[in-house]
């Protein structure tokens, strides 16, 4: 899986002139996509089917080095926990190889209705055996 | 009808140390329905009947002062143009009386389908004829 | 101490048609800048005077219920945890008296050339034992 | 010159489905300061040597299309005048050809004490020529 990058910008800065700490969260949220978009699952296309997958928790979330404006931060994405029903994500973010920030996100899946739905039935077969794919590697 | 109040946040502000110019997109909206809520026109309900009033433009947004963090806004809000089809409000903001920003956000209303609605039709009647009055107080 | 209201706003919604998530960091901001001054500690005062207070971690954040734009959350903000280095709050987030969100923040204090500062050394002596005080009271 | 491509994320939708009207104020920065790189003019360095470029005001921002998460969008941006100490730049936005947003931002040049700079002058001679040259080209 390859590395998601983001340039941080001009809007993400605060008045201490470094990256406003609730952007991380913005950009765990790009990264996911990404990682999942690499995975062969586009989540837009998941939201069409009438399904969503809301952030339940995030813990862990460490701000290591700040950042700011013109710098490209390296975001990957791992697999920390699944059991069909949630799934939780580790991202670390690099400035140059350094880590700036980490930290972990849970979610669950439910459709429009709000009933959970378990990742490992009918339709979402695919997603679900590359998650378990990826797991074994750990 | 009563100035709108919103409190600079922190995260609000760039690098600069001052409030980032895209915030007062967000307080014109913040105003705005605040002023229709004063209206008695409930943003919130008119989308849970099946209706949108998306911007279609933006107009003269002239940033005259920075603000920042800790900072009070007073925004005053006004109907600078109407004709059932299409609304123009017109915004002024103000820091202890004095003018920092003003501008203008041109609306138009759409059924969720995309039909163009006119507010001048049966059930938007209510809000119809409260917004010609304010037209002829100018 | 006053929980601090925050009237959820229309920017602040997404796709799904709730907050988005990013958001409730940003509230809590919002809350604990509020918590300060309620306890006369004036967080825009103290980086004038040459001193930031970053977010270092954020843990346990749990989203309990969605919520969206008109509604009023109340956030009640305590003190988890203070060593005059580190500072821990907790808040929580109500809607109708229902809770919707908590989670802590953790921060240090450092001087504008990146030194640590001690809250209980000389000119900080009165919110440190504010702090003490409501420690106490736990 | 390169277009500057942004790719739309969830947390720039709203509850309509669509990108947020204020976060095209944002990506007219993003491409902003992308053109004064391709130019030659690192605008983050700008700011390390005291000096800064608030915009002054946003004009003629029409809304043509709604956009969403997952769609990239294309933003060409030229400069629509120039006289040394007010330049204003035109976005145009595209997705897949079609135009779905512009707009005007006007930015002066002040130093940190908040004098008034003209571009023209000793070291942002650099700078005023490449401008001078792009607008022989109009």
């Amino acid at each position: 899986m390859k590395p998601y990058k983001h340039l941080v910008q001009y809007y993400e800065t605060d008045k201490m002139g470094i990256t406003h700490h609730s952007n991380y969260i913005r950009w765990m949220e790009e990264a996911r996509l990404d990682f999942l978009r690499q995975l062969g699952f586009d989540y837009v296309e998941f939201e069409k089917m009438g399904f969503m997958s809301p952030v339940i928790s995030l813990n862990n979330v460490k701000y290591k080095k700040p950042t700011t404006v013109g710098e490209i931060i390296d975001i990957t994405v791992s697999i920390k926990a699944y059991n069909t029903v949630l799934l939780t994500f580790h991202y670390e973010m690099f400035r140059d190889g350094v880590l700036v920030c980490e930290g972990d996100s849970e979610h669950c899946f439910i459709s429009k209705e709000g009933h959970m739905i378990r990742l490992g039935e009918n339709r979402f077969q695919d997603v679900h055996h590359k998650i378990l794919e990826l797991l074994k590697k750990i």
